[in-house]
């Protein structure tokens, strides 16, 4: 499959997509949007996939929505009103395409939510400017890693718009509360060694060991972790958030019976004890 | 209006409201904290306020409940529960007068429940001592901001007391589980630089640097910020806590449709394409 | 009461539980699990302890399931899923005894329920390695100290498990979710150092210095602070994560209530105005 806005590619176990629009900072369109959505499902179902990386070509991550976008819907505005929405797509955002995303329940309907719906670890590789919807798509990635001087903001309240696409409930869980009105409500850019030291990236460091950084731990969970383990933990994880801690201790519970008979644990416990990597089969 | 307790002053936009006992190191009384709700619900209505500092007089923030009060408090100890209580207000409680503080819904129906009502960013200038219920009233903020060697303390363990209005619901939140339990258990004094460490407060600088940091950040809110994006958003973080995700994402979308008609989303078009400062209407 | 695989004692008010397996770095068995829950259990009602320790004897804290318990596990897969399975206890899991636990209500049921349901703050003192069910015994303690250089493992996914007894809903909220899913999907090992940057444990120092540390922390509350007070405050914030806050501010109410008719807030306030330690009773 060919794609007009992405760039993809897999080695060692780990695909990489790329946005590729460096020339306006990879901003985000409606064809874009459904690239990469198409793109993490294939890397999803793909057997040669265990880790997906997303980043951008060029000098940016992704700097927001696109501009000529933008400009349009403000020329637009109320004509979109009178279209008929009865379908879970982002009606009304001219950022995404009409299409309808895929049935993903009712917890994570979002038009991001194919993320979190992914089995295998999402990793954004943050090297430039990431901005507005450029930031959300960060925050619903599973692991997040930037250059020290990349450039952050939420941009919503410099441009009269609000906390989009789920960012108010993400944000203030990853960074506190007082962290997450600091950056919603001041719309202030801020870097890549801030953003580590709030919480909302796992590590920052120079852009240029940016990639030796997300190769080792994209290749640490390649080589080192159980596919069908990091699955499960994946959905334990996300659907903590909406149980009880005595539904997330039933599950963990089953889980853990049904990890006991799989082959992940065998060798799991076989090559611990024979001191070699273990060979765990793909998912 | 004139105030007996604190004192009440607009500029470029930002209304300050200082606490102003300081020979108590405005230590909180009944008619304090009246005053300082009728003061905020003020500038929450006045057009010429667009961001709401609250901050001490002299070398306290606010150094917890009135001593005097507590003492009269402990000398008649039995007599109030023979009150008749059927109100919202913080009813056998000596450090607030019994007046019911406004219908402020289900959600936030406790006495500091007017801040979060408040459609405007409320930050804490925490110039010096912040005790008790004056780390309270510093929770209930959306910012904090604090001078390094600033005193914290929770307090309550020292004197027989709980957690207090919401302070079990709001810490862990804000700065961990266990560094919760280390604040409510020992009650150990600890500074601003700590506190910032921590997350409880968003900075920390030299007392000497507070004023112009908090200025700072008040004129880039007041300047570069829509307060309709800002009102919207501070609505939206506060629920984001008793919604699924789900919830969360289809108010934003209904928010984004909303916004996307109105004039700050123009202006904040605009301004960007032609670099220039937004000018945002008052809410 | 005399104990195989753990030693106890009490001095100044402190309990101290040692796991006492040092030539397998204390790794977890049914019967030490078992032993651990009724020194718990007694010191929790037990007047002259204020504060539990619970650390491991020699090198180690506790390095996770003992792995001939695991290999045991792995030779007999299939055979433990025709044992009936009603009860409460950690059914199918070879670490833990089949004996069920106590009737801890719905909320936290799991087998380390026993922790939140005592009274009294329980101290991690995390020595030396602490892996696997060894670090999730260490996150359902109230406060968590650590050796700068002891070595930390979620361990589970290099195993082919998954996030078990709760930690998938215990440690998003603990470091946040980026973080919780590094170490939950790696399995990497990271030092006392690091999780103190994480939020993970409340402050790591040099091993030499840990029994100082706690000592202090530990002396702290059993001098300082009501056991009535923490006893409470414990209970509110474990329950406020499955209370809106609404409900969390009503029984901070009722709390307050009952608190001002304590002999503890008497004490409380009469020795902070002699300027006297305070003196308060057992609970």
């Amino acid at each position: 499959m060919s794609f007009q806005e992405i760039l993809v590619s897999t080695a060692a176990s780990v695909t990489t997509i790329a946005l590729n629009r460096p020339d306006r900072l990879n901003a985000y369109t409606p064809t874009l949007a459904n690239e990469l959505q198409t793109a993490v499902q294939q890397a999803g179902v793909d057997p040669d996939c265990r880790v997906i990386v997303i980043t951008g070509e060029g000098r940016g991550f992704c700097a927001g929505a696109d501009m000529g976008v933008l400009e349009n819907a403000v020329a637009s505005k109320g004509t979109s009103e009178s279209k008929p929405n009865g379908s879970a797509a982002p009606a009304g955002d001219p950022r995404f395409s009409a299409a309808p995303g895929p049935a993903l329940g009712d917890v994570y309907a979002g038009r991001f939510g194919y993320l979190y719906a992914c089995p295998k670890p999402v990793i954004a590789k943050i090297n430039g400017p990431c901005a507005g919807i450029g930031l959300i798509l960060a925050l619903y990635c599973d692991l997040r890693y930037a250059a020290e001087e990349a450039k952050f903001t939420t941009a919503f309240a410099a441009r009269g718009l609000v906390a989009e696409h789920g960012i108010a409930w993400l944000l203030p869980r990853l960074v506190g509360e007082a962290n997450a009105l600091d950056l919603l409500f001041t719309a202030r850019k801020f870097t890549g060694a801030e953003a580590q030291g709030l919480g909302l990236v796992n590590r920052a460091v120079p852009g240029e060991s940016l990639d030796a950084l997300v190769d080792g731990v994209a290749q640490s969970m390649a080589k080192e972790a159980s596919p069908r383990s990091i699955a499960v933990m994946k959905r334990q994880v996300r659907a903590s958030y909406f149980q009880s801690f005595g539904e997330s201790l039933a599950i963990a519970d089953a889980e853990m019976k049904k990890s006991f008979e799989s082959p992940d644990f065998g060798e799991g416990v076989k090559s611990f004890v024979e001191r070699r990597p273990p060979a765990f089969p793909a998912v």
